[in-house]
């Protein structure tokens, strides 16, 4: 039997891992490790300067105090008996379409199971306050069913956002590129009760390349949105171009 | 004068910063935003729960107690009066080859001003305890005046590693791609001193890809290491084969 | 109905509290308001520079992302609709005597309620992973009832500590005065894998002063101990000693 | 010659520490061990969950990823080659009077001295932001030579607060018991910008107790204020009452 490790973002008493753990044990042996709490936006962050802690919840899940790709990095190198077969991160309460990828902690999960040699894929319901994570569920499965037959390449995870809309209303797959918002508002600057200033992190801009073929217009039209995310970071397009501008000679100033 | 924001993920205290900050104030105005302590392997974790808080200090430069991409987030959102034409942060003690880019908040802080519109370059000297921050800041300047001519190409990024030798002694520029490690180690297992398991993240693995044209082979004899690491995180090259996977139907389970 | 606000040290999820508040709900209107995960040693730590967020547990309890100050702090002057009518505090898994009390986040969260006007209780089980939290549960109880003849003195706590034994084998209750220990034991130096050195804080001395009379004494026996706080720390019988060694005049140096 | 450890509670930047240890420099060998961050409002927490590490700040003092109890606790037991003969904790900015020494980082790092058997001293200069730090500094060396002649006597800890004036205008010496205030204000309750409620804990309440005799009425009228405070918190005058309102028995609900 297939065994996948489970983790997300949201922390491991989240409702979304419970949707994604519960469908996934009726095809596979499924193991939780997730963060303690909330640790959106974390990205890739890495905890080198304290030791970690793994504890076992109420609920059965292993949760660790630490970031979401802390957890996966665990549990792959350490905690778990049996390797797993696939890393899924999920499900997000709110989606990780376009320029979110780079902060998230669902998907930076997902990566960090591809670093380690596994497929990964990352999982998010589009809403603030999702009704229907069964969607997603359902959708983690019928997902699975088609990497059988074709796996994920190396080098990518799957990064999958759901409508949060009933699964027989869902229209269909679309594989689609990240597309991107405008720059983000500014922090908003306010005044602690001491009247000292403090900023907070303004909400992200508005979507800006959002037309056909990105995840934002597949999600908008009632798509599941797939999109494959590299983890190499390398931009080849421009290696050249690069080369012949910085020239042969380094001259000091 | 051009106007350049600085920042980093080993805090506003240290070395490295100053090196950096003291080199390009002689050709560009110079403004300060970094962390409040060491905050390596923050990757481009983002606060979004609490708000920031912004203190000048003892010596002259700007701190939050946040992450890199807080601090560049806030300065270029917020805090400065005019808006920088261009980010760089470093220089980090130590190396950001590889497969460490994804963790690192030095080359996040870079990755947070290209998003909101700038040009950005990370620095790195290759040195556990650097003894040569001095060359890592003379080969920022050397750079920005290749840049002048040909500037750095949209959704892109420079990372640089410079060798922790004497500036007469590199070797070159080389623009590489990114190299990648073997698997991390596996997390060490301890005990506390209360009989209870704790876990440390391990170090990288070592070298796998390697050779010419990576950023560790150009490191590793004497080369400055120049890599585009872009910003879209979409596999395009694999966006067809996922979508032929995919299929047109979607099942429920 | 009496109103009662419980929180504790261990966080909201655990089994101590739950105890505590299944007793506790049979003779009154129990509110739980407890930080979000395991804050032993927090102390009297009160937060100050960012904001504090409230939410609802899975199981009914409110939780806070704060220390045991901040959360009865938050709930008497902000959250609860209606002012309680006592704090208890606890159980703590693990006793809290003698020179414990500084330190103990179980005590504090007590003394809060004491510095907000109402009458508070801090309940220990005195064992390292106790068996019998009924027991202490049982023991507050019965110390509910013997308060209402004769109410707990103003600028006073009860710090109580329970033998993890069932009820029927408790010896009865004592008044007792804290007890103390020998000086800590050193810090316990160690280095990390990446070859720094670090410290964990080590275990508390042997008892020293642990006659008859102590709290030490008291559960060591079999006896619940009940140790009145008080809150107002000055040392009123030096007051004038301190006068004396003063003396008049303030000389510059 | 005399060995002084200093700590604080603002962290080993802050202006306060510098004065204070530049001071008592002129009089003793001294070594400075402190929180690497402003810590205020941390009381007598102890990190017991994770490692501390010592780091030497480029001023010479010794700073500490910790609280101020940690901070002391490390040195004693461990960091210091010679155990000290007294801890002085300050200079802080801001008053400790009446009910603040509860939640006060600078009366803990004192505590915390006492608790490990050294006499100990908090010192606070009553000013939000003080001009004359150089004031509490000669106190305090005023105060260390009182004290060769007739010591703090033993479970006592003494805490000063100073009036933010000039030497020359301080009216003299006041040994002062704790004064208190009313209760404190409620949370600020407001709205983050994601629309969700945030809490603040509110100001410290108006004086309540504070007429001749406390250390409010003290400073206010430009005197140095002296206050023993006792580390042993049981409230003995109580002990009896305590015992008869418990009785003989213990019975089960």
């Amino acid at each position: 039997q297939m065994r996948i490790l489970i983790s997300n973002d949201d922390g491991y008493r989240a409702p979304g891992i419970r949707y994604l753990a519960d469908a996934l044990q009726t095809v596979a042996e499924v193991t939780v490790v997730a963060p303690e709490r909330d640790r959106s936006g974390a990205s890739n962050s890495l905890t080198l300067d304290s030791p970690l802690r793994a504890r076992k919840g109420e609920n059965g899940y292993t949760y660790v105090e630490g970031t979401p790709t802390d957890c996966v990095h665990l549990a792959i190198t350490g905690l778990l008996e049996h390797e797993p077969d696939m890393v899924v991160s999920g499900i997000n309460a709110g989606a990780n379409l376009g320029d979110d990828v780079i902060y998230s902690g669902t998907v930076a999960a997902a990566m960090e199971g591809r670093f380690l040699g596994l497929p990964a894929i990352a999982v998010s319901c589009v809403s603030f306050q999702p009704k229907h994570f069964e969607t997603a569920a359902q959708v983690v499965l019928a997902l699975l069913r088609r990497l059988e037959c074709e796996p994920v390449p190396p080098e990518t995870i799957l990064n999958v956002n759901v409508p949060d809309i009933p699964f027989d209303q869902l229209k269909g797959w679309q594989s689609t590129r990240l597309g991107n918002r405008h720059r983000s508002e500014p922090v908003i600057r306010e005044t602690d009760p001491r009247g000292r200033p403090i900023y907070w992190v303004g909400p992200p801009g508005s979507e800006q390349d959002a037309g056909p073929g990105t995840d934002f217009h597949a999600v908008r039209n009632g798509y599941v949105s797939v999109t494959p995310i590299h983890v190499d970071l390398t931009q080849h397009a421009v290696l050249e171009q690069v080369g012949r501008c910085l020239g042969d000679t380094l001259e000091p100033s």
